[in-house]
């Protein structure tokens, strides 16, 4: 069981931050959090998000032409910008990544099989990447709010990876959150049988 | 900064679990799995997750006529298996969840944003699941190997849910581990720009 602090860290008082401190993120911690969120289980290992971490000056402006108003100013001030892909050819890497089975078979040719696990499980690697910025001390700004196929046009252009959700990171700006919006309870969303 | 237990338990150590030991799962775990979870960030705090936690033998025996064969004897064996759920009219609870805009109208209508929104985010939410889970000190086993209308039509039918994913939940049988799988490489997943 987690201490009280780092359920708070991860989870009760974890905030999406749209707001960002002048404080840069280091080579180091964007490895950091790869080297914590690679673990996370996966559907045979597939493991199909791909990260661009966008930092520059030159790049952010590229990808401040492809995202919603809403979300410019955010994403500018952001320390670093990651692009959360997923590699549409993940099942290329089975051989290497689950060397026990042929696991390749499973999805080459099969598109729908193919579509659905590089979504669901880079989003689930989406979420592992958020818990572990938040586990080495850094808070995150997720969005959906952007123009796909132009995202994709300038950073994945000649790839099999496309995009599925972009998040900032950095040390957000606690002063400058809105009050938390309320979740459903536990007997909205669950039951037990 | 969370501590080197904590992390190993969240990821580095963590692991998929296929054998469980015969020790119950209460109903406070699964509460306090919840109220951890339901924190994660989603779009617009959409929230669309829905799980029912399948733990009677009665039920256990629907969900054993839907799961393949691979996953029969893990999920038998399981003192608790989670079918993760996603709301595909969870846009109708925007107006309690996003109060502070008119977020409903984004979605209703728009079944390629819809669709999109509830698988997203629902398995950022089952990523949150497993590693609520990990933290309240249970091990998680997580599967795709399903017949997802035969499940729906006997957990769901009558709703506008839908099954994402299903995972296993207990306390694992450490010595009946597989070795690990490898992970890629940041160079091989990431690149800073």
């Amino acid at each position: 069981m987690l201490s009280k602090d780092a359920l708070d860290t991860l989870f009760t008082n974890a905030r999406t931050h749209n707001a960002w401190l002048d404080k840069p993120v280091t080579d180091a911690q964007l490895q950091e959090i790869y080297d914590l969120m690679k673990w996370g289980s996966t559907s045979a290992n597939c493991s199909p998000a791909r990260i661009v971490f966008v930092r520059s000056d030159a790049e952010k402006q590229k990808l401040l032409g492809c995202v919603s108003q809403g979300n410019f100013e955010k994403t500018k001030t952001a320390p670093v910008t990651a692009i959360i892909g997923m590699d549409m050819e993940f099942f290329e890497k089975l051989p290497q990544l689950f060397p026990h089975a042929d696991a390749r078979s499973w999805f080459a040719g099969n598109q729908a099989n193919i579509d659905a696990t590089a979504f669901r499980n880079s989003s689930l690697q989406g979420a592992y990447f958020m818990l572990a910025a938040r586990a080495v001390g850094l808070d995150c700004g997720p969005m959906s709010g952007f123009d796909a196929d132009k995202l994709n046009a300038v950073f994945f252009a000649g790839t099999t990876v496309k995009v599925n959700f972009i998040c900032n990171l950095g040390y957000g700006d606690a002063q400058q959150l809105f009050p938390r919006s309320p979740r459903l309870s536990f007997d909205e969303a669950c039951k037990i049988v």
